[in-house]
């Protein structure tokens, strides 16, 4: 803040770009809930009707461990990016918004997962999702705009490679619905693995200086 | 706080209306997309009943963005108000009450964009958010109720200027729909650019003190 | 905090109550829009259509209003409250629970405003909510167990005469709906303003020391 | 976070998991009451119908009681860990992913509290949250990972027994919902209570240093 002079434009403070993603986040997931209904159990037993389930549950698995991986790189960037502007609001307002659908997504590729149109509109969702998370980074770290002075140049370079794998491995997924739609539904479990497993921005971020 | 012997009322902090106007925010930006119900196929192709949709998502855009300058707006002005009594309490309140009612005029809109009621009604909420917003930070302002002593008063006039813009646009709106529904939607989108291309309340805030 | 010794329970911070109940709230707040429907043109205009909901409307603003003055009641309990124990907690709880029966009582006034048996209901879910109020209070200050030692005694005697005004409105509200459904309603109007209007609870607050 | 040059790993703070958890505690409490629909009167006295929702108010008193002791643990596992990690984050996202499913396994246990099958899965679905939390707890105190460095052994091993407690309970409720599920459902109510009342994990934080 003691740069603010020098600075062409007025800053504003992050923590409550945070507490509305939080809530954004919070939402978005626990919505995913409301996909699974309660089984009738006029045609069966309901032990029956809660294991036909089975597809929700992996669908509602899946949606929540996705906006997992986001929600953890979002909270990773709030280390390294220190300050906002009017800009960094409404990239992030612009990412939540495509956060937002993934209910619609979610819900889509459970009722529809042999259906290829599913397959590639979930994945455009997320190849959303991804260029917006690379759009919030690079905007805040192009010439040091939002983050300390010391942030080191190869972090900045090596977050933005690891943020293009999500859209990268998606671009694939709409290519291979064309050939089966579950190999789709393979990769978009895959794609998780990837981010989740440590590495990747994580390790890089140990770098930097708090 | 120093100022509370001189002060005739208890001052409160802002953080908890932040925090409640956050959750309001994020929670009734989520409800837009429960308009989106996924396609029904037994009339057609699952990718013909996603174009279908355009309209819905349309809509989803409109309305995220709207709540998104309203956010903004609020979020800029606690950068000056730095303090709480109990009449912006309920002002805040009150523009809350007007901010939950977007959901439904969106949603209004989006399955009635060809009657000039909708449209109306639509213009006519933006119009009470845009007029509690103005009542918000007329409150605070005047004579430096709630706003640090430096705050300079130009800032002051200039913030409610550009506030007005928005019911002044939506009252001619509310006038156009008349002549026909679709200037209106356009308007709508048209506004929302007015406030999120830099200027206007930013360039301004920028001259404040922090 | 520096009485830690000295006191025979842990001492919890007040925040994640705050941030809880903040949530709570706002959910809570937003649900009561999920009431009011987008009318159907089949049978008539889109305008009468609007205008039949009007008291939908009218339940939305009072739910939202009341949801207020509780919301504000709890925000100034914190202003004196500075720390909390496990009683304490569960006692939030307990009052979010009653809270949270509020978007069912207001959709049962919607939907059967002239029936007494939703009239005595909304009213006993208010004086759920006050007498849950009055206890986190009575809680909080006996022996000021969870106050600064500077807490007036007057204060928490005042405060403890108004929250009570509520529960009492709502019993003369049962009562009077034996008379007439439409009575008690009125009085659910009532009691909120007297809640509104500068006085009471925020006069005394001014003199407690922050 | 002295001892982040000691660290192997990036230390992360917890305020984020921790307005992340109570936004989805806070969603996840108020969807209960969506369960609870506002009788129709066509056969019958609106009273009568309200009576007849007796079970759905219980098992939103359940849901949200159960809601709050684990509300109340994670709260107080935050007194003890003073920082995250990624795994840390990973683990709470999968608490928080188990925890949404409560609106569902409540809803199934008031729409079939005789049939078996939904107290299996109600029990199922609590032992899931009790050994996440578990391996939250055991995973943060690992060598003291993420907790201070006096926090005593004994209080690390007590908490770990405490938290045991409700998934040996709901296991054994298991069990006897074969003999009948109306004993499950006592249980389920029991086991809250152990929680409630004072004793266990509360009288041993007490020991620790702040």
């Amino acid at each position: 803040m003691g740069r603010l002079a020098a600075e062409p434009e007025f800053q504003l403070h992050t923590n409550r770009i945070e507490a509305l993603s939080d809530g954004v986040f919070a939402i978005v997931m626990i919505l995913l809930i409301l996909e699974v209904h309660v089984p009738e159990t006029s045609h069966g037993s309901l032990a029956a009707g809660l294991r036909d389930l089975w597809l929700k549950f992996l669908c509602y698995v899946i949606g929540f461990v996705t906006l997992g991986v986001y929600w953890v790189a979002h909270h990773l960037h709030f280390y390294t990016i220190k300050r906002a502007d009017r800009g960094l609001l409404w990239i992030n307002i612009i990412f939540l918004m495509c956060v937002g659908l993934v209910p619609f997504s979610t819900a889509l590729l459970g009722e529809h997962y042999t259906d290829r149109a599913a397959s590639v509109f979930f994945a455009a969702n997320m190849i959303l999702i991804g260029l917006t998370l690379y759009w919030h980074w690079a905007y805040a770290t192009a010439g040091r705009r939002l983050v300390g002075d010391g942030t080191p140049l190869p972090l900045v370079a090596k977050v933005k490679q690891v943020i293009l794998i999500g859209p990268a491995v998606y671009a694939a997924a709409i290519l291979l619905a064309f050939v089966s739609p579950l190999i789709s539904l393979a990769l978009f479990a895959l794609v998780n693995a990837l981010y989740i497993i440590p590495g990747g921005i994580h390790l890089h971020l140990k770098h930097q200086p708090e």
